[in-house]
């Protein structure tokens, strides 16, 4: 079986999208607010939309894709928490459909109602609904604030109620941005790659897995710059009088395959242990063209992953076991799934 | 000749650093200024500081490096426009004096007085200062708020001033930033590799060389995460119908070697063509232990660059041939002093 960890719903129906513009048109002025919350989305819409992503599933060779909202519509910056919270329940229910459509191709994993300043605690509610809906995990922005990182690092007690019903829940977090407002940053080609490398610093830098041991992380994209500077990374923990990485971090971390070009997967294999990557890409995300250097897509990294020197029973982790053991809830509803048949 | 394009004054005499204190706390309390700018730090002093850099050359095996003032030490965010400008010629002094003293060893590269919301036209009296002195480049800082962004992108009209003067006097670019003060960025872990990889990303969605065909612009520490990622960054051209990444940018943005480990190096030099990656360790920069797995430094990149698999012509580039094309007035300025001898 073969497990994509990474992908999100970048293919949702119009009304979703007509909703959010009035509902934030509705900020600046109350006569444009959406009329309901009924968006009138049937289940025959949603198994239609996500036809593309099945089509490539097939054409590429996966089975399952653990699938969430788009990452850049969370856009926790934008409108209000009460918006925000609105948005956020409405997006992952759409994604809790699907999945239950088609439990098969699709795992769920949810958005969270953050919002810049506001306390993670917040996000419990909302957390605890996934948990229930059967969701495998989160996606966990580290810059609510879009771009200008005004919120407290991820090692920060700020977050931590947050971090004790994810672990309580079993619930694993992506570490994700979402879209940027800041015009430094594009968002796909800077602040994405920025948070991941972000993200990994500020864990060399505490001491979180301390106070969380079971607690889990996948830093995706390959985890930005992280398996590239590898050396770096090990010598700054080793200044810092840190334990070796694999230790102070890698039980607790984990790093998935979207990077796109093969000696990129080829260099995190070489240095990122093989039980710390999960296949994973992005498909109908960031990058969609067709690469002219080999004809094909950018982001059809299960050709990568194919061709690397690698035991098949390392590859078999990176495609399957590796998912199942990071995502213990996704683990169990496979199992379930299983037993139904 | 082996040339190191990235050293920064790391190891400065105690009574700049002293100023510097004095000089802040004067901010705060007038009485606490210091009383003069004269450092009374010898030409012996200066020669001493530089030991360590020089000893290092010898036993790793450079000649020359291109020599700056420390990259935090620049902190553009801290005091106000006057302090930057003259902390800025202070230290662009010391590093002055050290390359005249040992101009065998090290060529000058600037800090410039940038100033968070300042334009960078303010800095053009240094810049042509500097380029009287016969600097070849200065240091860039695409983030003068040291890590909260307020300042525009690389690509927009308010840097070009400094961009015409800069091809004008034909000094070189480092694009570097300087220490953060936003506690989610750790400054040699996050914001640096950051730093580079958002300046990219930038010139991606600009056409800043088509207004400045001879600017050119070195990218350190290996260019952030944009080797790792190469598959995404030309991805993301095609997808903004920008030329391919070769000719769209590598004309005119060049990568340094600061990658601490093999596979890293040897990513790079698969995915970048030779003629763009330049020789630089940063030592006694951020990283300065011996790697347990290798037994050697991790910043002893030479050691890396030796092991590629590369022909001896490209890996000559790599030490000298593209210093000397990237940067034009180190090699009028090494010619000159050839003749001199």
């Amino acid at each position: 079986m073969i497990i994509d960890v990474h992908g999100h719903y970048t293919t949702e129906p119009q009304p979703l999208l007509t909703f959010r513009d009035k509902q934030l048109a509705g900020l600046a002025d109350p006569m444009r607010k959406p009329a309901s919350n009924e968006l009138g989305i049937t289940d025959e819409m949603l198994v239609k939309s996500v036809e593309p992503q099945m089509k490539l599933q097939k054409e590429r060779g996966s089975d399952l894709t653990i699938f969430s909202p788009r990452a850049a519509g969370m856009a926790h910056h934008v409108g209000t928490e009460a918006t925000g919270i609105e948005w956020t329940r409405m997006s992952n229910d759409l994604v809790h459909r699907i999945c239950t459509l088609l439990p098969t191709n699709f795992a769920p994993v949810g958005q969270l109602p953050q919002h810049p300043g506001v306390p993670p605690k917040n996000c419990l509610p909302e957390l605890e609904r996934l948990a229930k809906l059967g969701f495998v995990g989160v996606n966990l922005n580290p810059d609510p604030a879009g771009g200008y990182w005004t919120d407290p690092p991820l090692t920060d007690k700020w977050w931590y109620p947050l971090y004790e019903k994810l672990v309580e829940l079993e619930m694993t977090a992506m570490i994700h941005v979402t879209s940027s407002c800041n015009p430094v940053f594009h968002y796909t080609g800077a602040h994405y790659i920025n948070g991941d490398t972000t993200a990994f610093m500020q864990l060399i830098q505490g001491n979180l897995f301390k106070d969380f041991p079971t607690l889990k992380f996948v830093i995706p994209h390959g985890g930005g710059a992280v398996p590239f500077h590898w050396g770096r990374y090990r010598g700054l923990a080793q200044e810092m009088k840190k334990p070796l990485l694999k230790d102070h971090l890698l039980g607790n971390v984990f790093f998935d395959t979207c990077v796109y070009h093969l000696p990129g997967i080829e260099l995190m294999a070489k240095v990122i242990p093989v039980d710390n990557i999960l296949f994973a890409s992005e498909m109908l995300g960031a990058v969609k063209g067709v690469d002219p250097e080999t004809g094909h897509n950018y982001d059809d990294t299960k050709r990568y992953v194919d061709q690397l020197a690698i035991s098949d029973s390392d590859r078999k982790k990176i495609f399957e076991g590796n998912a199942r053991r990071v995502y213990p809830r996704l683990d169990k509803r496979l199992n379930q799934l299983k037993e139904k048949r």
